[in-house]
């Protein structure tokens, strides 16, 4: 997990964006998950300007950090993670699938170290020169047919990547529903019930045997019916039942 | 793992897209993580078009299937998962951190269902009304300062979380239930017999208002129905409802 301190030590750069829009949702990835130090490297000035200025454009953006190179971007960091997709064909730098890159930035934060992020410019992504700056490669294992992704959405992935731990994602049983279970006693009022209505409604005694009664029951306990929930049902039941005695004059 | 197979029997469900731009970016996501059906709901009709002449337009999005209501788009669903961030306020669903969705995906695609993933249009997220048709809601943990994701950004990082298990992570749980869960379709058709019994059964209209309807849905999808005891319920109900309809002298 990488708390609010943590996230604090991770930068997140980008080289050479061109595209406003793109820099405008890098930035709101970063919001979205959490993070707020944005280096930007050799933007396309006219683009930087528009993006920074747009409106709704978050504070981090209006805070980040213009370095002319991505060797005085990424200075700070101990650990310089580059990121690329299945695009990148014999990297020379030890390659993490992105699933498992956040316990190792975890460890970095842990010991006392400043993490970067790099993300390439659109189309060409990350060059052999700055693969050169990072520790290693993490790969955002896309799909070999359309591997190339667009730049805010692999920010947005890396950085869910990151946070997601801290949800307690990995520990956290999905515990769904709090609501209590029915009790047993109540679905069997229920089956009666049921049972009940279908006589009523015509259908014939060989369809309420032992058989079908039975499969009635079990039926009702595939359905994970919360207590409520089974009482409602007993309650429309009921309702339907007394209806069809008075009405057919039974 | 979802492999290519399973992917094939999930559909991404874009509740009426606003941005052309957005639409294509949740289209590239598609692809970069191997998915192909996308369904959407109730365009509109100039940006749709925009959308899907654009260059570069995948495929999918070309191959893309328009529905006039949700309904009708989930309705091959067996599990229907509605997204969201921490906007959400005490949804009626159960609500499952994005983190632990893959492996309930899964288990239902190992069981022979078929899955629906739903994004609701920009600013305003799926309605109470759109989320009355999902089963569950599958909630990204972003941060309380800043929730709302952009709706390509959130697609990504929702289908990245559904094959990150592909590349080495947990394995599905062994499938428990060998039956093939119920199709939302039925699901809606079982909801409007048991309210039509409700109304013969002399059940006061008000009973029935919207507030009413939703909370029968909502019931409904909370009980984990596989598709022939669906189709049983059906088969009892339409039958109740014939009885007091003929007795009743309706």
């Amino acid at each position: 997990m990488l708390n609010e301190v943590q996230r604090d030590r991770v930068e997140v750069v980008l080289v050479s964006p061109r595209n406003p829009l793109n820099i405008g949702a890098a930035a709101r990835a970063m919001a979205n998950f959490g993070f707020t130090r944005l280096r930007v490297v050799a933007p396309f000035e006219a683009h930087w300007r528009e993006a920074r200025s747009a409106v709704g454009a978050p504070e981090l953006l209006r805070n980040a950090q213009e370095c002319a190179t991505l060797v005085e971007a990424v200075a700070p960091g101990t650990l310089v993670v580059g990121t690329g997709t299945r695009t990148h064909r014999k990297p020379e730098q030890p390659v993490v699938l992105l699933p498992t890159l956040a316990p190792r930035v975890a460890e970095e934060l842990a010991r006392g170290g400043r993490v970067a992020v790099v993300f390439g410019a659109e189309k060409r992504g990350l060059t052999r020169e700055d693969l050169s700056r990072c520790h290693l490669l993490a790969e955002i294992p896309t799909d070999a047919r359309q591997p190339s992704m667009n730049l805010g959405q692999a920010v947005a992935v890396c950085l869910y990547e990151l946070t997601r731990l801290g949800t307690g994602g990995a520990q956290a049983p999905a515990s769904a529903d709090p609501q209590p279970p029915a009790e047993s006693g109540t679905l069997d009022r229920l089956a009666e019930v049921i049972e009940e209505t279908m006589t009523a409604s015509g259908y014939s005694p060989r369809i309420m045997r032992v058989a079908n009664r039975h499969d009635l029951r079990v039926l009702l306990r595939r359905l994970h019916w919360v207590e409520t929930d089974a009482k409602r049902a007993l309650g429309v039941f009921r309702r339907i039942l007394w209806h069809l005695r008075s009405s057919g004059g039974a």
